[in-house]
């Protein structure tokens, strides 16, 4: 094979790979935003694991390998795009080939059972029902780390998964910084007065939420053309192609701002994915450079920017016009100090900006003690219960609103939290860099995101998965990523919030 | 390969197919009822393509070459599924085998464009513009015809496609008769007063239509639990797997009587799909006999059933509960009567229980024309209204409304047409049958389908693909088809309607 017959032929692999992606996409869009039939369900699961599983095929298969051997021996006369590819499917493929086919295969099958337990022990607040689920989960995914390698600690072989080079030594630091300093913010906030929020506490039409969210998305520079907004419980966002990039929100009529926010943090997933360069689908980096980078992409809008002063100030006049009775006098300053409550609370994902990382810090730690194989899962609530109540100042009454809250341990996502929380460091990172260049309190005051989005697509977006997190961050901000930024921004923000 | 190895591998081929079958039928539903970005429409399509392809690929692979050779040679040791799986795949494979694969490439991406461009060219009329295309497609086709092989006419290698063992001496058997008996009554209609339809000549609420689709789809036996009631223009019946059988209507407020007849025209479609023997699927035999015989069972749910006198006393008491202003002074003899409106028209969609046979005619007509290459494509237009007048007595003022009107030559779909008037002769015959056995207008009349459904069901439903359409019709009538009974069924319905 020539250098240019397996460039050739990956890129094939790769085009083959986003058809299965896509298809698999649009599956997952009816299941969520649709209603298929009930009974269907099975057979749908069925085609769609198929779909994942001749996707993960290709990545591995003796083509891939003859491939990459190929491109291995021609290091010196790759492009930078082939490069790129090169570099990631490489390590891939090393990472995955270790794993025994019928250990992926165990491994899907448990979970697809243990997230349908899952949903009945968590609403019957059962742990006892989910315990030997996670038990068997915990030792494949442990399995799964010896398989996948690590240097230093079993649980990297995880974190390496949504973000390369990730390691509990870098998280360990990270998290390390905010405990230190979010703690005892966190406890000056809660002794301080809550501003009032009780213009918020009414009745809000969904038909006018939706007109609001709709608007919104195009306000922040979300394309309608090359997308749809659609409504689900939980908001998430999904690309079909380069050009059918998805994104939900929800309505509640007695809570408008979770639309609002929910709307522009997967307006924020979706700009992402709509603006990497077109060249890269046909070398398959047309994604994200990690997930903690695309999560730096929502929270960036989702929280730094429309939850600012600034933003604020646009968003106003719209909530006026749309609910005139309810918002004609409000200030913006009330409204300001409203959509920025924080307090300590049970549950992860109605958590606020400054508390959302206390949240993550409780799972990681657990996380770490799972892996390490050093705790036994019964211990798991009280475990639960005594870290949120030594981070966050809270204990859970009962283990719905506890340690079965969240859906990852039962869909085997271990590894996967911590990005959340590093994404919304990475993002008070990425914005203190585009502040130097960008007046965005300007801009957001003028809801002209164009400069912003123009920075963002420019730094961040148009690479997708040509670089990795680390090398993006030194290049986007000139230093490698610190907690720093974070920590300063919530202290600010909050410290003048709460005085 | 053994007996059983050989078993085995074809139905892994044909579960894979299953997968990437569900899979478009997902994509499809997707396209045609959700609202999927513009510009995403390119690589969705592709993505589609690909899964077709790879369903296909499937079918003509070495490994079903192997397996039929190894099933062929133990020919006496099959189940009866294994034989019928064996006969089916065999036949499929066979055909499709002496096609070059660039052919069908081509053919695909000819359509494409063409498809395209006659939406434009339907709606400015301009018959011009297609030439060029159906020049084409036709002369491909006639090669296909070459490469499938046929023993008398060309026509009839495309015609097996839809029907097996469909033959142009068949249907000109078939056609001779409908055009002797229907064309003589067409004339008496036309001569005769129509019905006063005055009362359905009122504006109707979408939302009450919407709720008179679901309840009727409900009544005629279509199992909610296992499909959904879609919107689309152009209503259609697509199968994502045995438990998701999904059908779409339309809603038009000024035309109630076509959301009626078309929800229960694609229920029929479904029915049939949802009632198949749950053991066919793992041998690729989840499918109907042929596509008149799927086109019979919707024909005989919105025709034979739904506008016969007796379903009409079912259907009257849900329109006066639901638009009870429009209803309450119309009796049941005049409904029949206004859903039952026989007239000569030019469009096919748009055509009536009696004249929509005839539009099939004259497109039956020049297609063998079209196989037998033995006229110009640009006389078609002129050829087409001279036949509307023979049969119809209307000719088309323009081509938009003439030879332009379908999409079907345009796809390559040379072949179909003739399945849709089979499919309604076949029901004749079908219900002929059953009124054996089942007092039909009793069920009809008090809106109870359970022992109609039932028989259907065991008849028909449940073979799927494990008999041809004659051996179905055999069995199920104890006679080969004739158009008898549909010219009968007609000429009394219509001779006592217009006196």
């Amino acid at each position: 094979m020539t250098k240019n017959e397996a460039v050739q032929k990956m890129k094939a692999l790769m085009e083959e790979r986003a058809h299965f992606m896509g298809a698999y996409a649009v599956m997952s869009w009816d299941e969520r935003t649709g209603s298929p039939s009930r009974k269907g369900v099975e057979g749908r699961a069925k085609t769609s694991g198929f779909l994942a599983q001749e996707s993960f095929k290709r990545l591995v298969s003796p083509d891939m390998k003859a491939c990459l051997e190929c491109l291995d021996a021609h290091r010196d006369e790759l492009s930078g795009l082939e490069s790129a590819m090169l570099r990631e499917y490489r390590r891939v493929y090393n990472k995955n080939i270790a794993v025994p086919p019928e250990r992926v295969g165990a491994l899907t099958e448990l979970t697809g059972e243990a997230e349908a337990v899952w949903m009945e022990a968590r609403d019957a607040g059962d742990f006892a029902r989910m315990a030997p689920y996670f038990e068997k989960i915990f030792a494949l995914q442990r399995e799964m780390a010896g398989y996948y390698g690590y240097a230093e600690h079993p649980y990297d072989a995880l974190l390496d998964d949504y973000e390369e080079g990730l390691t509990v030594r870098k998280l360990d630091e990270f998290f390390g910084a905010l405990r230190a300093e979010l703690v005892p913010l966190l406890k000056k906030v809660s002794a301080a007065q809550q501003p009032d929020t009780s213009f918020l506490e009414k009745s809000f039409t969904v038909d006018r939420q939706a007109l609001l969210s709709q608007a919104l998305a195009r306000l922040v520079g979300y394309d309608m053309d090359r997308g749809q907004l659609g409504t689900t419980q939980h908001p998430f966002t999904i690309s079909v192609n380069r050009h059918d990039v998805r994104v939900t929100t929800h309505y509640y009529e007695r809570d408008l701002l979770s639309a609002v926010f929910s709307t522009v943090h997967e307006c924020g997933h979706g700009i992402y994915d709509q603006g990497m360069d077109p060249a890269l689908e046909a070398y398959g980096l047309n994604g994200g450079a990690s997930m903690s980078v695309h999560e730096s992409q929502s929270r960036s809008y989702e929280n730094v920017m429309c939850r600012s002063r600034a933003f604020v100030r646009t968003l106003l006049p719209r909530l006026q016009t749309l609910f005139p009775r309810e918002f004609s006098d409000v200030s913006a300053e009330a409204l300001y100090r409203a959509v920025n409550v924080a307090k300590a609370s049970l549950i992860r994902v109605e958590a606020d900006e400054l508390t959302y990382c206390l949240h993550i810090l409780v799972r990681y730690e657990l996380e770490k003690l799972i892996m390490e194989d050093s705790i036994n899962v019964r211990d798991l609530p009280a475990l639960w219960n005594e870290k949120m109540q030594e981070i966050l100042g809270v204990t859970p009454p009962d283990d719905a609103q506890g340690v079965l809250q969240d859906t990852h341990w039962s869909s085997g996502l271990l590894g996967y939290f911590p990005s959340y929380a590093l994404g919304s460091a990475y993002s008070a990172q990425f914005m203190h860099a585009m502040g130097k260049e960008v007046d965005i309190a300007g801009c957001l005051a003028m809801g002209d995101f164009a400069p912003i989005n123009a920075w963002l697509g420019e730094r961040i977006h148009r690479h997708g998965m040509t670089l990795t997190a680390e090398e993006l961050m030194l290049r986007v901000t000139g230093e490698p990523f610190t907690a720093r930024y974070f920590v300063d921004y919530l202290k600010e923000k909050y410290g003048e919030l709460y005085a």
